[in-house]
C-alpha cells in the first residue's frame, strides 16, 4: 500500500516567542502533528513552515502532497499570494486540505470559502463539548458520541462560511455558544476539512482524539483517482441536426 | 486486511423464465455481479434470492453483511415486510446499501427514503451517456468524464427521491431526458447508493466500468466504526442550577 | 392577496387530563397556536384534532390546507394509518407540514423520513439558547442571532434524521448538549420544516419568537405552483435512431 | 407592499459592436430582461453597464437594489476589482444575485464560489431542454416539467462549482451533454442563484419561460430580514467555572 502524503503547514511564530506555546510545543505545532500522525503506518509525512523559502510550500512539495494540513493564526498575510494560488490550485485539482482552528481566516480557506470565514471567540478556558452528529461518517471513526477539551478559545456561530457539504460535528461551550465544528467541502477535484480544535496556549493536539480526528480526515481527504475534467471548447459526442 | 463482506440479493426470477435473460445472466444477475466482485482482493461475496427461507436474509446472513446490493424488478411486493423491517434496521444500524436500477421501487428503498421514488421509464434500447458530476467522490475513482451504454431502457426526471446527499453521475439520453443516476445518502449510521444501470435484457453488468463504479460503491458504503448513539432520557452531563 | 391556509393538528389529551397544561392552553394547543397565527392577515387557520372523526383531516380539510403543522406526544400510534398515508401524499403533492418538538416521533414524520427520528430526552426544566446559523433563510426573519427558552424540556444529538436540505437553528442546553433545532425537508412536491421548541408543560407557544419561527416556516412552506411531474412509461421526445 | 428594487448589469459590448446582437437586443440585454421584469407589479426595476462610472454600481446603486442581475462575457477583467469588493460585500450583506449564462466567469461569482467556474462550451445552435428536477422549489413555480430552447449554445459537465445548495434545473443538450443549469447557494446573509440560459446571439430574454424562472429568482433571492452576526470577540453569556 503506498501511504498517504501529508505536508503540516505551521506558522511556527508563537512556539518561538512565547515560552508558555514553546513548553506545550517545544518543536512547533506542525511538529507535534506530525509526530503524531507518524504512528500510522499509511502516513508519511512532512512539515512546512512559513519562514521557509516559499513558505516551504514548493511546487515540488505540493507535488509531493496528498493532504495538506493547515495551521495559522496571527500571520496569515504573510503569506504570500502566489503561494496561496499554489496551493489553491493543488487543491482543485485533487490534493487533500485540513484547515485547522484559527486557520478559518487564513487565505487559503478564505479564497476556497468565497465567504468571510469570520466568527465569535473568547479567550476562557472553557470546557468544549464536541458532539458527533453524523456517525455514518468516515471523520467519526472510532470516537465517542462526544468528547472533550477541558480548557480552550470559544468559537462561536454564526460561523460565515457555505453550508457544509458535510457536518459531522457541533460543539458545545460552557459559555453559551454553539459551533459547527467539523465541517467537509467538496472543492474541483480536492475536498476539504475544517476542525475547530486547537490553541497554541492549550495542548489540544496531544489530545487522543484530536489526532484520531485528524487522522481521519487525512484518511477522508486524500486524492481519489476520479477523471480529470477538460473544459473549454468541445465538439458535440452526437450527430447535430 | 479484513475483506468487506458483500452479500448480493436478486429476486431471481426472470433469469428463469426468460431465455434472452438467461442467455446474459445463465446463473442469476447476482451470481454475475458477485463473480465480478469477487476478483477484487478486498471483497467478501455472498448472494441471496427472492425464494430462498427469508429471501436468503436471515439474522445471520445480514450480521455477516457490510454492504447489501439489491436487485429487484418484477416482485417487490413478494418481500416481506419483516425481511425489509429486519434490512432497514439493519442499514440505519451501519450496513451500506447499494440499489440498482428498478430497485428504485423495492420496499427497502422507499421505506429508507420516504418518497414515492417513481421515476419515467421506456424500454426502447436507447443510448445513455453517464456523466461525472463530483469528479472528487471515491464512486468516480477510475472513470473517465463519462461513459456509455449502447442500449439500456431510459429513466427520467423527476425521480421522486429526497434530494441526494451526493450526486455523483447524471445521465444523458439518446430520447432527451436526464436523469440523477448516482446519488448518494446518509441514513442513521448507515450509507446508500442509489445507481441506475442495469437491465435484466441488456448485459450491463458485465460492462466494466459499470462494474467499477459498483466496486467504488461497495469501499464508499461500508461500515465505518462511528458511534452509537444512545437515545432516550439522559442525565445532566453539566450540572443544572 | 389569497391567504395561506393553515391546518393546525394537536392530539389534545394532555391539555384535558392535566391541569398544569389545561392552565397554559384552557383551549389546548392547537386553539393557543391558531389564535396567535390568525393576527397575521395572510393566514387563515383552522384546526383539527385526534380524537374528531378522522382525526379531522379529511380528504375535503387536507384539499383545504396549504400548510399542515402538526402536534403530538403520547398517542402517536392512535392515528390511523389511513389518515397518515393522506397525508403524507398530500405533501408530496405540495402542502406544507411543520412538525414541532414531540411530533419527531409521529407516524408522518417518521414515514417521511425514513429514518428513526429518535433523539436524546430530559425534562429538568433547564434552559435552552437557540442560535441562528443560516441568517439568509426567510425562516431567520425578523429574529436576533438568538433566543432563549428559560425552562424547557432538552432534546440532545445525535437525531437520527437525514441531513437537512436546510439548517436553520441549532439548540444550546444548560446541561451540556447541542441539537439541530430548525431543520428544512424537500419531500416530494412538498417542504418540511421541524420544529424542536414546544413542551406542554412549558408556555412556549406565547413566546413571541417561537410563534415568529411558525409564522415565517408557514410562508416557507407554503405551496409554490411548481410543475406536476408525470411518472411511469413516457415516449421519446427526441427521434431515436 | 414594498416593491422588490432590481438592478441589471450588463456589460453592454455586444450589443454595441455586433449588428446581429443589435437586432435582438436594440437597447442591450439589460434593458430586455429590465422591461420584461417591469411588468410585474412586485419589482422596481434600474440598469447598470460596464462603461457607466464605477460600472453603475456605485454605493448608493448597491445600497438601492435588493437582487443584482449579472450578465458579462468578453469583459470580466474590464470590471474593476474594488466595484467587484463592493458587491461582494453587499451579497454577504444580504443583497440577492443572478448570474446568468457567460457571467459563470465574471470576478464576482468566481469570488463568492471560491472554485475556477469552469465548464464545457460549444457554439453551434443546438437544441436545449431544462428539466425541472426540484418541483417543491419556489424558482420553479408556473413552469411546465421541461422547457426548451431551440436553438443555444451549449454549457455541459463539468461544471465547477461548489455543490449547489439547491438544484432545481439540469439542462439536456442534442449533442450529448447535461448541465447544472440552475443552482442555489446561501452565501453570507445573502442568496444566489446561477441560470445558464441566455447568449447574445439568440434571443433567449425574451423566451416567457426564461423570464419566468428570472422573475421567480428574483423573489427568491430577495432579502429576508434575517439577524445580523456579530463576529469577533465576544463575552460569555452564561457564568464560567
Amino acid at each position: 500500500m503506498t501511504p498517504i502524503k501529508v505536508t503540516v503547514w505551521n506558522e511556527f511564530l508563537h512556539e518561538k516567542e512565547n515560552p508558555a506555546v514553546a513548553r506545550i510545543y517545544p518543536d512547533g505545532i506542525h511538529a507535534a502533528i506530525a509526530e503524531h500522525l507518524e504512528k500510522h503506518e499509511d502516513f508519511s509525512v512532512a512539515t512546512a513552515t512559513l519562514e521557509e523559502p516559499e513558505h516551504g510550500l514548493t511546487e515540488e512539495r505540493l507535488n509531493q502532497t496528498d493532504v495538506l494540513i493547515w495551521w495559522g493564526h496571527r500571520a496569515h498575510d504573510r503569506v504570500d499570494d502566489a503561494v496561496v494560488s499554489r496551493v489553491r490550485k493543488r487543491v482543485l485539482d485533487g490534493m487533500g486540505l485540513i484547515v485547522l482552528h484559527s486557520g478559518h481566516f487564513s487565505k487559503i480557506f478564505k479564497a476556497l470559502m468565497g465567504t468571510t470565514c469570520d466568527l465569535k471567540w473568547r479567550e476562557a478556558g472553557e470546557k468544549e463539548r464536541i458532539w458527533v452528529v453524523e456517525p455514518s461518517h468516515p471523520i467519526a471513526a472510532g470516537l465517542p458520541e462526544y468528547f472533550e477539551i477541558e480548557q480552550t478559545e470559544m468559537y462561536g456561530e454564526r460561523f460565515d462560511i457555505p453550508t457544509p457539504d458535510e457536518l459531522v460535528f457541533i460543539s458545545w461551550f460552557a459559555g453559551g455558544e454553539v459551533f459547527r465544528s467539523g465541517c467537509c467541502f467538496y472543492r474541483g477535484k480536492g475536498r476539504i476539512f475544517y476542525f475547530r480544535p486547537g490553541h497554541e496556549t492549550y495542548p489540544i493536539y496531544h489530545h487522543p482524539l484530536v489526532m484520531q480526528v485528524i487522522a481521519n480526515a487525512v484518511r477522508w481527504a486524500a486524492p481519489v483517482a476520479g477523471p480529470t475534467p477538460v473544459f473549454g471548447n468541445t465538439k458535440p459526442i452526437e450527430p447535430l441536426g
